[in-house]
């Protein structure tokens, strides 16, 4: 799939500094979401194991399948653009992985923990909604159409994503974890 | 101000586990809030100082004393509900205002620094959008009607922060931005 991002030739200008034109700050922003969903997919796998709901398992599961889709979208477009796959490690989503362990070591209950699963899920989500969003902007304002139109592609299924959480904790998953109170 | 907040008092059964109930998450939820708002407010300062645009300066000190402002709000349920006010260190915020350090050094023009400074002050937006959605859902399943109605007020404070953001940034900041790749 041919992507049309082409890096503009004036970027060759650039001096010590990394980010010079919002070219650069969207291939950034770029290998940054491309980075948080490798590390997502790759994590899924390791937390679902200690996911007690199946329906919640199923979702973080097919969620990880879905970063792995998105990182190979994201890595179309950074190869044609020509820009380097190599990205730095992004360091919300190590952390929100890390509260994500956490809070399954700290928590006694599993209707509780579920409950706080999908909360760190939501963060995860809104961060990449509010990343995507951007670079679509980004790139529709250097009339990049073909990759403005994936990167939506992505943030509306982030956005479903982010529904479907909302939907499972307030119908089934914070009702359960109320119960706690009461054992 | 004397909020509903009132801790069961079941949860005296804790073992070493912090997170029995789905009341002690909401309280490790709000602290963790607690403490985000309280480190934005305080980096603030340092990171205005460095903005180049009047409008974008403003709109960032704006956020930083609201910032201050929810983070008194969630001191006084905090304080009613007799939980500690000494929170762990918000990671994930700590690693936001990281990356706003970098994208300050790592950025060679002034407008392409001003549209990344709005991408990771949205996710910040976004991440506290995440939160206090949930904790206010929690709030209002265990009854605690005040306490959810004050969450809610942020949360309502946060969404038109960060559709300020949108408009600022598509209206004007990327606009500027793009003028970068033709200088």
């Amino acid at each position: 799939m041919a992507c049309n991002l082409k890096k503009p030739k004036f970027t060759d200008m650039k001096n010590v500094k990394e980010i010079v034109t919002l070219y650069d700050l969207m291939v950034v922003q770029l290998k940054s979401l491309y980075n948080a969903e490798m590390q997502w997919s790759e994590a899924m796998e390791t937390v679902t194991e200690r996911i007690h709901s199946t329906e919640l398992k199923n979702l973080f599961r097919k969620d990880g399948l879905a970063a792995a889709r998105h990182a190979k979208k994201l890595e179309v477009i950074l190869k044609e653009s020509g820009a380097e796959l190599l990205a730095k490690r992004n360091i919300v989503v190590r952390d929100l992985l890390r509260e994500i362990n956490e809070l399954q070591d700290s928590s006694a209950d599993p209707e509780v923990l579920n409950a706080g699963l999908i909360v760190i899920h939501q963060c995860m989500n809104h961060y990449k909604i509010a990343k995507y969003g951007t670079v679509a902007s980004y790139a529709r304002l250097m009339q990049q159409e073909r990759v403005a139109g994936i990167l939506h592609e992505i943030l509306e299924e982030e956005k479903a994503q982010d529904e479907e959480l909302t939907r499972l904790a307030e119908e089934k998953i914070n009702e359960k974890a109320k119960t706690a109170l009461v054992l």
